[in-house]
């Protein structure tokens, strides 16, 4: 019998999800970033809960106003990435009773900013008592059939794409973590990434609004993991053919000799959108990126094959499924 | 400044609320069992998100099934108690990592037969790496405009209810955490009442339909609680003149010389209805309830007074608002 660090994370889903009955009409598989229940007349409701955890999730300096931004945030990425605004969050918090009026007043502050920015409301949740502090955030929206970007449409041929670059938080990790050192003109952008991440929103509904995105899902995993996420949900493979890496990233890699590619593809942590787009539709999803001050990055193709790769000019390798799995990635005890 | 520990839950509730913005249309006020949405044309969403955190909220003998199943009943019965039927559910838990793969699956088969029990699906959820065991429970049920019992109906004349009776589980938890002696012959009905409680989800819906209810709380906190929040949300007291108390909580509080109404008002865990009825409509009520198997207590009448009384023959006392409250009712780190 094992325990659960010699699975991870993904196999843990796996073993529950075995156990469960399915509900007859799933309107949004297993897998996804989010669930959905069919309210009929082409309405779904999606649901997300995600929970972040004090002493996991929480490096260094981040504050409990930050903190709690945060855990809103995270969920609401997960609706901007399959082109859902949300309307309405809940929070379950764990909270130890030796913890201050002050701490808990930050902590709703940053639930509340976390859900105004993208326009959603705090409507309700509960308090428990914890050991460590544990915020459970709930996500609620609205979409109509057919206009979810799922992780199960992407086919080969199409164009594989983010909206942004990736490896400041990894930096920024590794800084806190590791004291890796920053120069200090870039420190105030890299503890940004870290503290105040930002949901995709605006981003994830014009690529639904475009009609041009075949499949689409969050990177707070990391982009390798994300990458294998998408592939398992559409059954293809991709191959990647250009890093969207931060400047930030660059410099730091140059200057600590790291290893780029490990900053990008396995940093984690952050929210951007990685899609797949129609061949034909690409300047349809980059114009639609465009007008909401977002960006479209090519970095590859959508393959038949379900593998992962990465080409350098003539080099091909493999991108393994790295990336944050909880249970795993952490020392046994 | 204070610690939480100084202020209790529902101090601390008040402290974030306080720090939220309202949504303009809450449907649902705030310190209702669950929130909601409006989904327009008389449609209301509704969402509950509660957390069961393993070292504060287990029993000593209770298992990884049952303490899952509970997760989700206790999210069910928080619908059960508005009159909503529970639809999906979904679940954020927090393992540790040296879990058995068994253990997990266990969670998983528990959090199923709590959602399918009352006709629910669980659809998704997250995983996460924590110190202690937390099932975080988010149910989602689909309301009528108007057909919701809320909190905040009750009033002077009304007659106050619940749906069975009180004190196995605080005579259960007292035979779990303090050795209390029970006779042999009721140790499975009071163990059941800790490890197996039950939502009153079709006593729910026939008062609802029954249209005599004006409001309604489930009693989780315990009777004494559930009264104070009936009486804050519908700015109303009561004057409690019978004490629902079950036979096993007067063979024990006589055996043992316990006080029995303790047993009944202070023991929370359990998940009974707590009900005002229209003065004219109790008849309707009762049958309402009696074509599902269920009955109706009648334990007082709702008063224009604030306060909450009980009354035995001639004397009158406070009933005050103890039961089961976070942060207060463990002892200070």
């Amino acid at each position: 019998m094992s325990y659960i660090y010699q699975l991870g994370e993904r196999r843990v889903i796996d073993i529950i999800m075995h156990h469960l009955d399915t509900m007859p009409e799933m309107v949004i598989p297993f897998w996804d970033d989010v669930s959905a229940y069919n309210l009929g007349e082409g309405e779904i409701a999606i649901l997300k809960s995600d929970m972040l955890v004090w002493s996991t999730d929480i490096p260094p300096g981040m504050t409990h106003y930050q903190a709690a931004r945060k855990a809103v945030v995270m969920n609401i990425s997960d609706l901007a990435a399959k082109g859902v605004k949300p309307l309405a969050i809940l929070a379950s918090l764990g909270l130890p009773k030796n913890m201050l009026e002050s701490e808990v007043v930050e902590i709703a502050k940053g639930m509340n900013k976390g859900a105004r920015e993208y326009g959603a409301y705090l409507i309700g949740g509960d308090t428990n008592e914890t050991g460590d502090i544990i915020i459970c955030g709930m996500a609620f929206g609205l979409a109509k059939k057919g206009k979810i970007l799922r992780r199960d449409g992407a086919r080969p041929g199409d164009i594989l794409a983010t909206t942004g670059t990736f490896g400041k938080t990894a930096i920024g990790l590794q800084f806190l973590l590791k004291d890796l050192v920053i120069p200090v003109d870039i420190q105030k952008v890299i503890l940004n990434a870290v503290y105040l991440p930002q949901a995709r929103l605006k981003e994830g509904l014009a690529l639904r609004d475009s009609g041009a995105v075949t499949s689409s899902t969050d990177s707070s995993d990391g982009l390798a993991l994300s990458l294998h996420d998408l592939s398992r949900s559409s059954k293809v493979g991709f191959i990647v053919d250009y890093l969207p890496s931060a400047l930030e990233a660059h410099r730091i890699a140059e200057l600590h000799t790291l290893e780029l590619s490990d900053l990008v593809l396995y940093g984690g942590e952050e929210y951007e959108l990685i899609f797949t787009v129609k061949p034909g539709m690409v300047e349809d999803a980059k114009k639609a990126l465009s007008k909401v001050g977002g960006e479209l990055i090519e970095i590859g193709k959508v393959t038949k094959d379900k593998e992962i790769l990465f080409q350098v000019k003539d080099k091909i390798k493999s991108i393994i499924p790295g990336g944050w799995e909880h249970f795993k990635d952490s020392v046994p005890v």
